[in-house]
């Protein structure tokens, strides 16, 4: 099958639209488009998608849902003061467009998202029952592109980490999920699950960057496959677990032991603050912390602490103890350090999935994108967590993209 | 093609023979034997090799060269005082076995060996003529596969890093080579180029576990393939390179561009006082230092220091300081530090060679062994140098080698 | 004031005699005693305390109460196995001498120790009431002096970390203890009260060096005041918190302002699985926590965190992360790891106290010995934690000892 | 005896000028003067001082020698985009300012300077004889402190590391000196030597903040002392070389013996680029490598590594490893790894030395200045390294100060 070269606009819709990582991304992507910053990070500038056809960076149009108050430009500017990252000139170049893109960006639902993400919340919290919540989700999505004439908009999820979603009789089916929602039974849904649950109604693909089980219910993804509409996630791979799984096969070919695999993460921020909090740590925590049995194939002791250190801002440290038995019994060790800036890490990983599943979406391909394992830290229907057997899945997709084409 | 399964006593000849791995190697073998030690760090002892008609550890027969005075017992008592790595009751317990098996170690050969290998010798060193010497290698090999009655034996390379042979023509062909060694051309080898020649007319397999390039020269090679032997090499691949190039493919699935990569290695023992010596250094920083580029196809800056410290003997200490940019240009790094024994994270992966060069040369196959790349720092006639594209050299190997059987 | 030469022996009771510090404390004693061990790690041992006339280690009888089973040399084998601190050939060399020595340990007593301690128990525990059992350890102390006809004996408390004590007013004055133990108010006690409320009624010396309160309520140094005995306390310093405490003065004397200071300690053991309940941190980390605010003089963020890593026994690692901020409001970064065994480095620590505690006793001193605030994370009585300015309360102590002694 | 308060400006001459530490000092001083920076790095800022009249930072006017091309706003927008140390929005603020300020930047002599600094060099090189160089430096000074009406002028070296310097006759007393000059013997100099000697015939002091041995020599001592002038050096202690010195004394006071301390520096920008050449590295690593047998009271292997990181810029990383023996014998390791900006770290230490050699001229006082040997690497005619030591060194004299002024 053959897909055609995408000469529209690509409409880019971010739940989150005004965190660390969304701001990142808009800025990064529209320096690239006027020249102004080049595309390391991201994979699919590189050689290795020659003759894949994505969409344009420049094409990318931004709006999204947020539940703080602000702008991009304003956000920027926070992380120019507190990261560093977005350089000062770039940040004047971009100030004015910034500011009137920042129109899009629409009031964010809170239905049970917890203590911690509600004390986010600067807007006026939306009080009205579900439903309404779910339509005004979905009118935003179609005003959004209505009034910029897309023919594709690609949702992305980047919402700060929820408490766990308890697995419920109301998540087994889209219609008891749609019940609960008529019934207005909040205790069933959180953000996350309200924000797929309208892209895959309106057949928008979904990116899911963040830990969130909302959108991996049962009845999510039956809504998916209801309007053949992929997805993908969950967890964005860019840090910590991103070196684990590059490295822990390394122990597998020596038949090295590892007795103990102990990681401890620093960071400041919201993300921080957030996963400060026990309850929302959970759910990052496990999404960290499975995949080593898995990659090794043996129970062995790990742990993976978050903890909140204000002054690294977004520059997430973590340091990590592996201790490994080898001949003889003999005891080594090896340990990491891992500097680096989640929202720098992530962005470009975020652009380079969004232009994958719209080439998915443009291919006719539907429900969970197993090719784009590589990039989550719990891929969806993907045991493997084995980096390189991952990048796998995706080299192959992409010769079998190469191949059709001609 | 079917292998038949091993059933005969397999001979191990290791040039090198009282140094701190091949001691290493020699009581683990002996230990496994006896079981008194598991499999830790031997691959070829997990269920991967399943269904491919290995050598048994317990088969083995041990002998080898050496230029130092003593036995493998006083040796391992030498060993479990400084590093603590053989444990005191094994070396108890396999004392008098080591001292006996001791008698089949005879005296090495140090013709152009360079002044730091030359000072480690304590027996007499022969001065005779290179044929000489040569004829003396291949006798001490006959009679050792004679009085034991050995079907087959591998030889092994473990001596000292030798300062790197300039290529000379004496090099290009067999032909050429044997006339340096008759008319005593002694710039034109050194002890591993000696070793590798005799084992190559013998017709018995070499594992060149170092970075020595003297069975790399044209005409050795000529040598195994008048014999149809195969051999495989070079350097082995065990600690901080192993990481390396472990990790550095992590960097290219992302785009994040390495700008540096600067890694430091303290050592003590033999190794770290031959590896002092910056003409000896080269050979094993060259080993060390190509794989970067080659695996994230750009050059960048690096560096490989190796620095002699008494007090840690074998325990080897790395530290790598990786900086990369990411996107808009920020750059961040990743540490990484090695705490391994050399001679204990190497002896199974010999053992490993030994046993799958084995394999090779039943089986009928010459020259060298490209599957097995992935065990060395600089792998003879594999370009490449991402670990895990290496090990699928291996696994489809193994693959063929199941498959074959049926 | 002249102190006479201590030329008998001295008795030291340990309360916790079987654990890994104690044993390694008594096969260290021993070992230097028959001049197959040096005396690395005592600062006693060292011309700085030339002139000062301190009991000989050779002269040292040891006793002590423990709830576990076992004696000196099981316990040193296992040691010997877990972490390879004590050599073999020493093992054997004392084992005998241990065994025989082990009749001295005596059970110990549990009253409110806490689920994680009382888990420990391996012998019968004492379920007399309190004052059965206070008058049960006096005994056992009273006849160990008698049976070895000891002058002097100095208490050390090594026991595992407890629970804190909440204070009562049971704990206010030496009378209302004493009202407390005669009607049996376990909740007002820990074992470390009973155990110092006994040397203290007995006149003999305390070092107490684990972080437990009990030896600090006000009534039990009412005990130590009203039998004019010396103690010295509490909670051993000998490694993260060491280094913390060496190395805080240097951003003090920059003026590089401190705003995070994040220390992660791993570590198996008995102590690694008590210190995992978070009851029985609490204390520890208290201990551990408070020193940065008080050397820098500003409040900071600071973690310190404890978790078990059975691989490790008693090998502790810490990784500590120091965020500060320098000129033009830069922020910089200084890490360090520590890798040492705890026991080893305690123990020569323990023998200093003892020495310098007896001296303190034999000069006539009593109450807190503050001279010795540089060996504790909380000296009693010492507001002052800047290991250098601890350091001259030591010397200035000394340099006073050997002018009266002339 | 009393020192009056300075209530005039106090010219600062900076050799080396436009480098990245004197650029971040000029910077910051201003940035500080306008109030739009804090005073974090400088001990002279803490109420350590109180009741110490020192000369206000607001105060200071600068003025520099310099061998490369452009002025203070440029080389600031340099270290911005190199390191982004000096904030950008700071840098505009002050860019008219450091332009106007920077015509007081001379053109500097480079007679003997060696090959890796003249090869930096940007500027047409005076080559006149070495007494029309030194007249110049002369001039230059005496136009600066005329111009300005400035009662007081404190030089300070901050040239790039120069080749050691050999001891000849010439350097032996002043007179053999100025007869060097006048028979313009350039082999008996560096540039440090000629500006360390302007310096002392005017009667300005001198902060003498690199390793070079120029300032040192016995002619140029005697300069200072003819002038009854003060001077304080040398080589700024800020970094790896400040924590060796505050952490080796607490292996002294536990009796650790340190086997091995190891030390890896890497860094970029014009230092690390001169520092790369071995020359220039060797007066470098003398400076970093002496102290710790000193502090330590033994002997014991140590090693100090260089090296150029390009990428790295000021962003100075250290490691250092350090291997020590405890009780038994056992051993036992501690890293760390320094993350800091060297010009950060150095600046603010400048201007504190600015100060303080500025009282200590105020006061009167001549030659080496003692009490300032905790901020140098190896300071003048004072032997002790320990950094605890030192810093008493400079409370005394501080409390002397404050008493003699009541």
């Amino acid at each position: 099958m053959k897909t055609p070269a995408p000469d529209q606009r690509l409409g880019v819709w971010l739940f989150g639209a005004l965190g660390g990582l969304a701001t990142t991304l808009v800025v990064g992507a529209r320096a690239i488009a006027r020249g102004k910053a080049g595309t390391q990070g991201m994979l699919t500038a590189t050689p290795l998608l020659d003759g894949v056809p994505l969409a344009a960076v420049a094409s990318m149009v931004f709006g999204g849902h947020e539940v703080r108050r602000g702008d991009w430009a304003s956000s920027a500017a926070e992380i120019q003061q507190a990261n560093g990252t977005i350089p000062w000139p770039l940040l004047q170049a971009l100030r004015a467009e910034l500011k009137r893109a920042s129109k899009e960006v629409q009031r964010g639902v809170l239905p049970n998202a917890g203590r911690m993400i509600q004390a986010l919340a600067e807007r006026a919290v939306d009080r009205r029952p579900l439903r309404a919540q779910v339509e005004q989700v979905q009118a935003d999505l179609r005003s959004f592109q209505r009034r910029h004439r897309l023919q594709r908009v690609v949702c992305v999820n980047l919402t700060s980490t929820e408490p766990e979603l308890r697995r419920s009789p109301a998540h087994r089916t889209l219609a008891a999920f749609e019940a609960a929602l008529d019934r207005n039974h909040t205790a069933a849904v959180r953000p996350s699950a309200i924000y797929a649950y309208a892209a895959a109604t309106l057949g928008m693909p979904l990116v899911h960057f963040t830990p969130n089980n909302g959108p991996l219910l049962p009845a999510i993804r039956e809504a998916f496959a209801a309007s053949s509409t992929p997805f993908c996630g969950c967890d964005g791979k860019t840090g910590e677990t991103l070196v684990k799984s590059a490295l822990a096969p390394m122990f597998k070919y020596r038949n090295l032991r590892v007795l103990t695999w102990q990681g401890y993460n620093i960071l400041g921020d919201r993300d921080g603050r957030v996963l400060a909090d026990s309850e929302n740590k959970r759910a990052k925590v496990a999404s960290k912390d499975g995949l080593l049995p898995q990659i090794l194939g043996y129970p062995l002791h790990t742990h993976v602490g978050i903890d909140y250190v204000p002054s690294l801002h977004d520059m997430k440290t973590a340091w990590d103890f592996i201790h490994f038995e080898g001949f003889l019994g003999h005891r080594m060790a090896m340990q990491f350090i891992w500097q680096g800036c989640d929202a720098i890490l992530a962005a470009p990983v975020v652009l380079d999935l969004v232009r994958l599943t719209d080439l998915a979406a443009r291919n006719g391909e539907a429900g969970p994108l197993r090719h784009l394992a590589c990039f989550f830290k719990r891929p969806i229907d993907v045991p493997e967590h084995d980096l390189h057997l991952q990048w796998h899945l995706l080299t192959d997709y992409l010769d079998r993209q190469r191949r059709s084409k001609r």
